[in-house]
């Protein structure tokens, strides 16, 4: 039998630089607004939430921003990470196809979040900042910052969404053991956390809400920023390095990939794999398809507008133009806590809007059923995120199958599930099921869009 | 800043073969003995519950034992394993040492376990076996038996010591997403665990009656094989490609250790880090330093007898001799549920009895806060377990501060506590406690040892 394979590279391959992708866009994503003055934002603007370098990555137009030595040097502990070729899938699906994945779980926080977190808390540390406020959904981003702020030695305040710091405690003691404090949101410790309160004392809490509450506290302390963990040019940059290692990693296998799978909820690990890929197509390279894929309970991409939008449920952040199921969106429970986001990228709803991409809906059991096929011939659990990834390559792989062609599929397998088992014992125990969202509620949240006049 | 450093190999430099100490020692440990006759046991004792070839390796005294390529591709999954210098640990100690530890938790179940799971799933299947039985406390070696059935198509059931089934559902849940089938140990399944429930019906079980358990069932059917994941002395040969590989990372690294600190339950993953450096002192080359911590909960090393004595409860088994608390002895509640074992490998208690190796007890308190320490200063999160191997190599670090000497300490990292976070949980809320054992019922425990003449 031809085993699973593994390509590794040695550290001294880690990217020298990020790339980015504005330097080869057909056209530039709209501007960023300020959402007073509904003009565009300038760096001073920004300055309260973030260093300045990282508002000059947020609106570089260079291809290649390089990575700070100190960056590259906690990045070895993980990197380069190992891409697969699924023989052992491919054979249990009796597909003609070659089916690659690049493996984020291997980081010491499980997933690709580090990429950007490390960037973040050394940039900042450099700038002489004492403590870094964000939010966080399922936890993973939370954990990635708070294992970063240790690295840097940057204390982290970390918002978490109620009902995820309820439910599952265990990404909170992970904060806890790297030493950040971690705060279930909506909270006292801000206005607009009490305000939310005092009309919904039981409120679960939610993705924007939980933005809020931390840019409330960066912007209101000189020694304190906020971080986010994806959605922002300068994340999506951090996150580049993936596609770049994955690149040389199939030349060593010979191979290219027809088709690139990866799953969606603010966008990072998306852009991460993919980017690299789709600038080396708009230079004249080999054309490849790329689909994104998301759950059909929060469809920003497949049901989204492309319109104007806050980032948070307070409106305390600038207004950029993406797919939005409009900020006050909250999509029905369900297990991929980090793809429960109302808005896109602005830069991946920006290439949508251009046709470089397709995106598509998956129901979470079928995402489940995906995840647990894979475990049990490839041996990694996913995160239920990934999951929605794996469900993609699977479906790329049977039409494969069928068509009878050989394709190479790549997919990004963002993380892994090992704090999500209790999603898994729901799925076994037959009690994962697939909620629709509500119409009218999407509808109400559209229209409560902010009106913003489109230029002249 | 140096930033801590990763020493990588590519797959080519995975083991060829596997280590025996056998072939070194000056003197091979006593027979393992038949409970009835007293008299040596022969390969058909054994049959009934083996592979012939997983027999073979457990009387051989040749030094190199080939490791089939089928074992060798699946390796390469997360094989070879990285060693790190641990230099911000170094510096937050403000110790002159050079720390090292080898990261086993990069396998798909998390530990070193898979090193030998694989290689047994691997004779088994080779034999024609179609189920194979065995028994879990913690959960690691379950889940990493779980893991390679999948990968080479045999059924796996689990006896999962009860206590730990109810405490620990997301390791059971990562065991039936590999497929097998996980019962709560004593259960109705075995004549012997009926017994037990029928005289304590809420009985917690422990790893001694969930062994007997696995051993009556792969006793009574032909197709069915039992499988154990520390102890016996094929299992501890599976995990010397740890010590392999760090002897050739330590090489790039131009280093040696001079103190080498492993955790012991059953004493496997220390055995893998220490026996090839070990075997390389006795064939004449450089004298190691080497420390087995345990629990004080469960101390078989340092407080037990070194007496023949069964290896479960139910005494089923063939007697060994090792260090032995008894075979009816209950360790009071700790977290470490990997360490919970009334014995020592034989072989282990044998390089004891020789003075080749020192041992040392820690309560569990000190080892949580040792790893937390850790993995705020290294990022990894360490498992219960490993959490006494990172106390003792602290403790050798601050040792070395203290005398102003800069010794390399290598130690085994053997897994990660991603499964195990409401035991930090619990160290946070102040709810661990260091219960000790009842010295009465340890003296009441050893009493019972079988009686078995000296040999003439």
């Amino acid at each position: 039998m031809v085993d699973s394979v593994k390509y590794t590279l040695g550290e001294e391959r880690i990217p020298k630089h990020w790339y980015n992708l504005m330097a080869d866009l057909p056209s530039l994503p709209p501007p960023v607004l300020h959402p007073g003055t509904l003009k565009p934002v300038g760096p001073d603007d920004l300055a309260p939430l973030f260093p300045m370098s990282l508002i000059r990555q947020e609106v570089s137009t260079e291809r290649e921003v390089e990575i700070p030595e100190p960056v590259r040097e906690v990045y070895k502990q993980w990197r380069v990470t190992p891409l697969y070729r699924a023989r052992r899938l491919e054979r249990a699906l009796q597909t003609p196809a070659r089916i690659y994945y690049k493996y984020e779980g291997v980081s010491p926080a499980g997933s690709h979040k580090p990429n950007t977190a490390v960037a973040q808390a050394f940039y900042n540390k450099e700038a002489g900042v004492k403590k870094i406020t964000t939010e966080t959904g399922a936890g993973q981003w939370g954990s990635s910052l708070a294992f970063a702020g240790a690295v840097f030695g940057i204390d982290v305040q970390v918002f978490m969404v109620r009902v995820s710091y309820n439910q599952k405690p265990y990404r909170r003691a992970l904060m806890e053991t790297y030493g950040a404090k971690c705060i279930a949101s909506p909270s006292m410790e801000t206005n607009y956390g009490r305000s939310v309160l005092e009309k919904s004392p039981d409120s679960n809490g939610s993705l924007g809400i939980a933005i809020s509450e931390a840019v409330e506290i960066a912007a209101g302390h000189d020694d304190t920023k906020y971080a986010l963990g994806s959605v922002l040019n300068h994340v999506l940059l951090h996150q580049t390095v993936i596609g770049q290692e994955a690149i040389e990693q199939l030349a060593i296998a010979n191979d290219y990939p027809d088709v690139i799978v990866g799953c969606t909820g603010g966008g990072s690990n998306f852009a991460g794999i993919v980017f690299p890929f789709l600038g080396a197509q708009l230079r004249g390279g080999r054309k490849v398809r790329i689909v994104a894929v998301e759950p059909s309970a929060c469809p920003s991409l497949t049901r989204g507008r492309y319109a104007y939008d806050f980032g948070d449920t307070g409106h305390m952040t600038p207004l950029t133009k993406m797919h939005t199921l409009g900020s006050t969106f909250i999509p029905p429970g369900f297990h991929a806590g980090g793809l429960r986001y109302h808005g896109m990228a602005p830069l991946v709803s920006h290439i949508k809007q251009l046709g470089l991409i397709e995106a598509r809906a998956y129901h979470q059991t079928q995402c489940f059923e995906a995840g647990v096929f894979f475990a049990r011939h490839e041996g990694i659990v996913p995160a239920p995120e990934a999951n929605h990834a794996v469900k993609g390559a699977i479906d790329e792989a049977v039409r494969c199958r069928e068509e009878g062609k050989s394709r190479a599929i790549l997919f990004n397998l963002c993380g892994h599930g090992h704090f999500d088992m209790q999603a898994y014992m729901d799925y076994f125990g037959g009690r994962l099921t697939d909620q629709e969202y509500d119409e009218r509620e999407l509808a109400m949240a559209l229209s409560g869009l902010p009106a913003v006049p489109e230029p002249a």
